[in-house]
């Protein structure tokens, strides 16, 4: 190697070493009688010593790429904030490897620039300590993932990336193929029918870290093409898979964050509605809903009647809540489909609010009652036909206050399974569609509704959540061919719908399915959990801009006309505008 | 769990157990007191014996997937040649989990069926034991490979697998862009310009399994999709590099095949070129070329005058090596370019050959005492215009000879690095062309030679070979920026060529750029060389067949046509015939 050591190891114990480093120029201090330099790598920062003299002999600049030897000292000024703060090189010898122009922004974690810019010079964004964190704790995932599912005896195999595209789910990204003019590959939104296949091939334990691609409009969260954990296991039952996730989870998060994970909470995909107004809910604060339907849909006012009542207590909020953010709360919600929500101030032992004079005084006693309201507290109320849709109205309204009273600890982690999906729903013509994908199984128990109340059939799904968070979902998948056969028939979809939507996979059904399941985490999210931030590209090493366009390569982009030819292609000529 | 224990891991310490197991039926002995059945999972094959009474109840058939409980019991009549064969199963209790239609091949390694159905029933190949092995090796690989790395400091990035397309190498697949209509993305080839860039970015020591495409046409040995190790390492030296490449193969063969590596020979380019006739030469077996152009330069025949002349002794064939293999020998010397070769024998102390007439005597008789040529021995001699070409057309003859003469030891490994590959070649029109990337770096020796014969210049470049198979690639790069001008002016690129070709990696160039070097190597012809098999299809879950095509899922297929408007595309009408 061209150095002894890396600018990030140096210690007191390193005295009087005659040692050697190669690394990037962070800053330049010339105080004419002495140079300090401070050398950079991928592991940290040496400050470098170096004399007028030998200085001068140089051009070196910021971004400079250099080799140094010297002598390890002691430095009479320590800087405690830096591994090797402790020591600095009395530099003897200097080498320039390469010169660098000057940099569009400053190699530092508080940079001032533009994230388009920061991508198009990705290469000097990457240098900075907190981008190089980020993309650690990325191969961390990846790394502990595998030796976690080696030691539980997964193996890994790696699926078709070019496969037939199907018209189910989000778009797909094509592939033109030479050879059939006409034809396509598509990219996989993900492994899942190659998974089952696999199980199907009596392959057992399978995982792949999978790369995945989904030709969508792009949110802040999304990306053209993404990572997923993706696990798939035979001759299991629910809790073997959980077993897995939970453990994978708790040994990624102690190796990589040094967080020992509590045991996942288990709930009801209609305890997380009706407790928490949502299927991911935060378990980190104790705000509850309250079905108040026995009490309000009977009380004098009309727009309760016959509907479905739930309350949210917001606790000592009642002398400081505005009206202003009463309307804030209204129109949070009915961005979820209700009709709106309404406030009831609990003070000197009543309620107040714009409501009250509708509701009978005794129906107000017994919910106070019920809902064991303290002074100054407000309860929120929404009202739907439909429960789920009045809980949810109310959920989004828990996860606002739940911030903005600051009623979440930091570094508190509640992770959670959500099971027990429901499985079809009965749509307003009557018939049923599917609330999952047509392969999942339905709990044992429930399949007696199969045949007369589908829409009671609930399923061995699970969603892991943390804090709020989805970070990953799977299922059990149907292995009996009769059931398989009658969920298609409920869905309405003929011979040729199923050959057609899910094709050679219906083929692999015929010779002996094990009974299975799995799940996929999506690597992306549980780097942002893992990394503190919220933004999807500081996780990824060259990610494509909210207009899926890598501003570094500037990708995509044109090609030759003879590349299209050849492909039996042409681009379409633009309609007059 | 739904069992107890996997089909390949009970022995009689398991005996008077009461355990129960998973999988499918593999075959069915019913001898009418009793019913043998052997269960198959992935782990191994258990035999179950079952009562008549209890067997009847149930439809079981070959392939259908059960589960059975019972008890071990020692085998009257044990089976030596697995695992489990001291033991069965009597069963007490079956479930049948899923039955299976007739399967259109049997389950079993020496399968009677094509290649093309083994791939459109590959769910039932895959339950072969020797397919199970192949892809077992692959997981190993990576699985190892990974170990390897990461205790060598490598961290793993995924670079983007949608790209720019460029116009070097061969053929990238494209994927149109939905949002730029009439814009590509590319498929990598490889992660080459961002494993540089990572480099440029300070990430020290990267590596990856990365996910490569090329859309060539398909030869036995290509895949339009594969998997490479790719590695790269800033502030080396060339042996820093070759140190982690034998490293990693000798942890993988000793890990996976249980075999100690030799510590790898080196030899240079020229050495390979001049000693075996090969770029990728087969060290296991001592036929070696020779320069005589000394002595046949000038020995009176004419078609040796001014030429390179080569000589290759093949020992003892001289009594049975007949004209018509004489006359193949020629033909297979000719598909490398040369005009052709001559044959003498040597008996009874002289030369015989249809060219011993042209040869002046003592000439022959220099040859002889050169070659030190024993009774019985033939020479093969091939001359040229150009060393190589008469060293390479005598190079395929000594291969083809090291397989005919059986000189290839079973188990015998010899791996070697080739070096110093020539950077440049002289076109007969005096410009120069690249013999490698314009980024590979040249001896630092041989840099004298840049400004006044290029063609001197040889590179920090290597190969791995082994057995005569190429198992990776690799270089030290450029990171002087005046060397890689001059490069560049001396291919004849004006910055716009360098632009078009090379693109935004040239910007990063400009930045800081560290020494680096680093290597790929394909995983698949790695898993080849480890399975021990020749069809680059068994090593790999759902190969595409010969013809790009996936007979499992029928892809690449027709797409709807608002899939293809959508992207600003359309099919271009065929012309008529």
């Amino acid at each position: 190697m061209l150095r002894s050591h890396t600018c990030g190891e140096l210690s007191l114990s390193n005295v009087n070493q005659e040692v050697t480093l190669c690394g990037w120029v962070d800053s330049i201090r010339n105080l004419g009688s002495l140079v300090f330099v401070d050398l950079r790598d991928k592991y940290g920062i040496t400050q470098l010593n170096i004399s007028p003299k030998l200085f001068d002999k140089y051009v070196i600049k910021n971004e400079y790429c250099i080799s140094v030897t010297g002598i390890v000292n002691k430095r009479s000024n320590p800087n405690k904030n830096i591994r090797t703060g402790l020591i600095e090189i009395n530099v003897k010898k200097i080498q320039v490897f390469s010169q660098s122009e000057l940099p569009p922004f400053e190699i530092k974690d508080d940079v001032n620039a533009s994230e388009d810019l920061r991508l198009e010079y990705r290469y000097l964004d990457l240098r900075r300590p907190k981008m190089i964190k980020y993309l650690q704790i990325r191969n961390d995932i990846n790394k502990y993932t595998r030796e976690f599912l080696y030691k539980n005896g997964f193996e890994e195999i790696d699926t078709p990336t070019l496969i037939k595209s199907t018209p189910e789910g989000a778009r797909d990204y094509l592939v033109p193929s030479r050879i059939y003019p006409g034809s396509f590959y598509a990219l996989p939104q993900s492994p899942q029918i190659y998974k089952q296949i696999l199980m199907i091939s009596s392959w057992d334990r399978y995982f792949q870290i999978a790369h995945c691609y989904r030709d969508e409009d792009q949110r802040a969260d999304r990306q053209p093409e993404f990572l997923q954990i993706d696990c798939e296991m035979s001759f299991c039952n629910r809790d073997d898979v959980l077993e897995i996730i939970e453990g994978l989870l708790k040994y990624l998060f102690k190796k990589i964050k040094k967080v020992n994970l509590s045991d996942f909470t288990r709930i009801s995909y209609e305890e997380a509605i009706t407790k928490y107004g949502s299927d991911k809910p935060d378990l980190r604060y104790e705000l509850f809903l309250h079905d108040v339907t026995s009490i309000l849909d009977n009380c004098g006012f009309n727009a309760f009647k016959g509907k479905k009542v739930n309350a949210l207590v917001i606790p000592q909020v009642g002398e400081t809540l505005s009206r202003k953010e009463m309307d804030e709360d209204n129109t949070l919600a009915k961005k979820y489909g209700v009709y709106g929500v309404s406030h009831l101030k609990y003070q000197n032992k009543e309620f107040t609010g714009s409501i009250v004079k509708n509701i009978n005084p005794e129906k107000l006693k017994e919910l106070a009652k019920k809902l064991k309201v303290k002074e100054n507290d407000v309860v929120i109320i929404c009202a739907d036909n439909k429960n789920e849709k009045s809980c949810i109205g109310l959920g989004a309204l828990r996860c606002y206050y739940g911030k903005k009273l600051n009623l979440i600890k930091k570094n508190d982690y509640k992770p959670l399974f959500v099971l027990n999906f429901p499985l079809f729903e009965k749509t307003d013509d009557g018939k049923y569609v599917s609330l999952s994908n047509p392969f999942t199984r339905m709990l044992d128990e429930d399949i007696k509704y199969l045949d007369t109340t589908p829409e009671k059939c609930h399923s061995y799904s699970y969603d892991t959540v943390l804090n709020g968070v989805e970070l990953s979902s799977g299922a059990l998948r149907i292995y009996d061919s009769e059931v398989q056969k009658k969920v298609f028939k409920l869905l309405g979809l003929s011979d040729e719908d199923i050959n057609t939507r899910f094709g050679f996979f219906v083929d692999a059904l015929k010779y002996g399915v094990p009974p299975e399941g799995g799940f996929g985490i999506g690597v992306e999210r549980l780097a942002m959990e893992l990394s503190d931030t919220d933004n999807i590209r500081d996780v990824i090493a060259f990610p494509k801009n909210l207009k899926a366009f890598e501003p570094m390569s500037k990708c995509p982009s044109p090609v030759d006309k003879k590349d299209i030819d050849i492909l039996g292609l042409e681009i379409k000529k633009q309609d007059d505008k």
